[in-house]
C-alpha cells in the first residue's frame, strides 16, 4: 500500500460508515412520507455506495495540516462533500444523457426503465428525469443538513460555511461554462482549462483542503468576489470577518490543489477513453461517445494530421459508438501525441502540486499524506 | 388594503430588497468564474423579481408570533426561502415542459431560444435543459448562503436549520410522489391531497412558520421521522435537543398551515384552469395543458358523467390545446359540480385554519396578520 492509498483508505472507510449512517435517517423521513419513496431511497444508497472520497479525504487533510485533531465530527463534515458530488454526478449524468455510473445504470435510466418495465402512463424518460432532478436536489440538500449536524462547534462551522458556499457556486458556474463552450464549440486548449479550473481543480482539491482548513481555523480571505485565483494574489491574508486565519497555509493548499486539479482531470481524460470499463464504470470510449468537451482531446486537435482530426471529428458525440470505432479514435489521439503531451503534463503539474507543500506551515503527517494523495489521485490505475 | 395584502406586503418589500442585495452580491462570484456567466446571473436576476414572497412573509409571521422582534436579520432568513423556491420553479419547469413562468419564457426555454437564436452546436432543447439543472441548483445552494449569512445569531440559526432541512426533504418527496402518482395513474382524491400535504401545504405553510418559530426559540419537535402530522399526534412537545420549545405554538401552527396549504393549492388548481394569464403569468387552461394530476380534476372525474369525463380525458395533457378546447374543459370540469366542491372546500378550510389560531400562545399581532394572510392567500384574485 502506499502512503497515498494508505491516506486515502484511512478516510474512506469512515467516511463510508457516516453515509451509511446519515443516509440511514433519512430514510426514514422519506418514508415517513410515503411508502412509494423506497426505490428514491435505494438508489440514493446505492450511489453514494460507490466513489473514492477524495474530496473528503482532501477536507479531512485540510484540516489535519491545520492542527485539527482526528475526530468524528470532522469525519461527518467532510463527508457531507460526498452528497454534493453525488447529487452533481446524478444531474451530470443526466444532462451528458450517460447510461451508466459506478458500474450501474445511471439514475435516471433506473427509472426509466422502471417506468417502461411497468407501463406506467406518459414518457419514461420524461419520468426518469424528473426523478433524477428530484433526487439530485434531495442530495445536494443533505450537504447542507450532514454539515450541520457534524457536531464540529458552531464556531467552526461558521468558518466553514462559506467556504462550502463559494465551493458549491464554483462548481455549478464550472458546468455552465462547460455547457457553453460545448454549444458554442470553443474547442482551445485554453478554454477546456479554464472549465477545469473551477469544474475540478477548485471542487475536488483546492475548496475541499479550504474548508478543512476553514473549519480549524486556519481558511482563505474569500472577501473579493472570486477568491485566491491560480497563478494570481491567491492566498494573501485579509480578515473577512472569520477567526483565527493563516494565510499562507491555504495559499499552500492553492498552490497544491489547482495544479494537482489540472493532473488529475487530465488523468481522467485519459481514462476516459483509453480506461478500463472494469476500473472506470463506464463503457469504454465513453468520452467520446458522449463528445466530452476535455483538454486531451483539445491538445489532440491542435497537434492532429488531417488525417487524425477526421477520425476524431467522425466518431466524437457518436452515440453508436462500437469498440472499432473507439481503437481507430484512440489511435488518432495516441498518433497526434496528445496522450504523450497529457502524462508530460501530469508529471510537471503533480510535481508542482508536491513543491508547494515543502515549508507549508502544516504538520508533517498532513504533508506525508497529501503528498501521497497526489500521486494516488492521479496514477495510471485511476 | 385588507389586513392579508398589508401582512404580506410589509414583509414583500424588505424580501424583495434583501434578495437584490444577494443576487447582486453572487453576481460578482459568478461572473469571477467568466464574462459569459451573465445571462445566467440575469435570467437568475428576472426571475426572483416576481413572486408573491409567500413563504417568506409566513416565515416572518412565524418568528413574531414566537416573540421574536422585527428586524432586518428575520427578512434576510425568511428572505431565503424564496431562493429555494425559485429553484424549485426552475426544476418544475424543467419537468413539467412548462413554456412560461412569471409571465416570462420559463428559465430552460429562455436558454434553448438562446441556443437556437445563435446556431450553436448539439441540441437547443438539450442545453436548455442543462443549463436550467445547473441554475435551479443554484439557487437552491443559495438557500443555504443567505440563510446562514442572514446575521442571525448562531443559537437562532442551530435551532432552525433542522426544519429548513425537513421542509426541503419533504418538498422534494411530495414532487417525487406527484410525479409517481402521475406515472401510475393515481386519480384519486386521496392520493391528490397526499401529494399537496408534502408539496404545499407543509412546504409553502407549515415548514415556514415553524422555521420562523424554531429561530425565536419555539420549534417544533421534529425528533421523529417524519414530524408532526395532520391531524395526528402532531405538536406533542418534545425534546429533540433544542432549546427554549413551545410545542402549543408549532402545533398551532399545523394546526392552521395544514388546511390553509389545501385551500391554498385548491385555489391554485382552479386559477390553473379558469385564471385569467396576465393575474397568473401562465397561457389560460395550462394546467389541462400540462395535464397536471390536481385535486380539482380528481374531484371533477369522481363527479363526472361520462361525457364530462370523456372531455377531460380529450384535452388533458394535449400541448395542442387551444381556447376552444379551454372552454369546453372548462365547461365540463364546472358541470361536474367540481367547481363548487373546491371553493366550498376552501372555504372550510380557512375558516378551521383561522379558528386553529384562537387561543394559541401567540402575539395578537401576529394572529391578525395569519387571519389575513389565510384570506389573502386563497383569495379568487390571486
Amino acid at each position: 500500500m502506499t502512503p497515498g492509498s494508505a491516506a486515502l483508505g484511512h478516510v474512506r472507510d469512515r467516511v463510508d460508515r457516516a453515509l451509511q449512517a446519515f443516509v440511514g435517517q433519512q430514510r426514514g423521513v422519506l418514508l415517513a412520507a410515503g411508502d412509494d419513496l423506497r426505490p428514491g431511497a435505494d438508489s440514493i444508497a446505492g450511489l453514494l455506495a460507490g466513489g473514492k472520497r477524495l474530496r473528503p479525504a482532501f477536507c479531512y487533510w485540510g484540516w489535519r495540516g491545520a492542527g485539527g485533531p482526528d475526530c468524528p465530527e470532522i469525519i461527518n463534515a467532510a463527508a457531507a462533500l460526498e452528497l454534493l458530488h453525488a447529487g452533481a454526478l446524478v444531474h451530470d449524468d443526466l444532462m451528458d444523457a450517460s447510461d451508466t455510473r459506478r458500474g450501474q445504470p445511471s439514475l435516471h435510466r433506473q427509472f426509466e426503465a422502471r417506468h417502461a418495465g411497468r407501463g406506467w402512463h406518459g414518457s419514461a424518460g420524461a419520468f426518469g428525469m424528473g426523478v433524477a432532478i428530484l433526487l439530485g436536489d434531495l442530495l445536494i440538500c443533505w450537504t447542507d443538513e450532514m454539515f450541520h449536524a457534524s457536531g464540529l462547534p458552531g464556531d467552526a462551522l461558521r468558518r466553514g460555511r462559506p467556504v462550502l458556499d463559494r465551493m458549491r457556486t464554483e462548481v455549478f458556474a464550472g458546468q455552465y461554462l462547460d455547457l457553453l463552450g460545448q454549444a458554442a464549440g470553443d474547442e482551445t486548449v485554453a478554454g477546456a482549462l479554464r472549465v477545469v479550473e473551477f469544474k475540478t481543480a477548485k471542487y475536488t482539491i483546492e475548496r475541499p483542503l479550504h474548508l478543512g482548513a476553514a473549519l480549524a481555523g486556519a481558511g482563505p480571505d474569500l472577501a473579493g468576489p472570486g477568491g485566491p485565483r491560480a497563478g494570481g494574489a491567491g492566498g494573501t491574508a485579509g480578515d473577512g470577518g472569520t477567526a483565527g486565519r493563516d494565510g499562507s497555509l491555504a495559499a499552500a493548499y492553492t498552490a497544491y490543489g489547482l495544479p494537482l486539479g489540472i493532473a488529475f482531470q487530465l488523468r481522467d481524460d485519459i481514462l476516459g477513453v483509453f480506461g478500463d470499463p472494469a476500473q472506470t464504470g463506464k463503457p469504454a470510449g465513453d468520452d467520446v461517445r458522449e463528445g466530452k468537451r476535455t483538454v486531451l482531446l483539445a491538445i489532440a486537435r491542435s497537434r492532429a494530421t488531417a488525417a487524425q482530426a477526421q477520425v476524431i471529428d467522425r466518431y466524437l458525440g457518436d452515440p453508436l459508438l462500437d469498440d472499432a470505432g473507439t481503437a481507430e479514435v484512440r489511435a488518432a489521439i495516441t498518433g497526434s501525441g496528445a496522450v504523450a503531451e497529457c502524462e508530460r503534463m501530469i508529471g510537471r503539474h503533480v510535481r508542482e502540486a508536491i513543491a508547494a507543500l515543502d515549508g507549508a506551515p502544516m504538520t508533517g503527517e498532513a504533508r506525508e499524506a497529501l503528498a501521497g494523495l497526489a500521486v494516488a489521485a492521479t496514477a495510471r490505475d485511476g
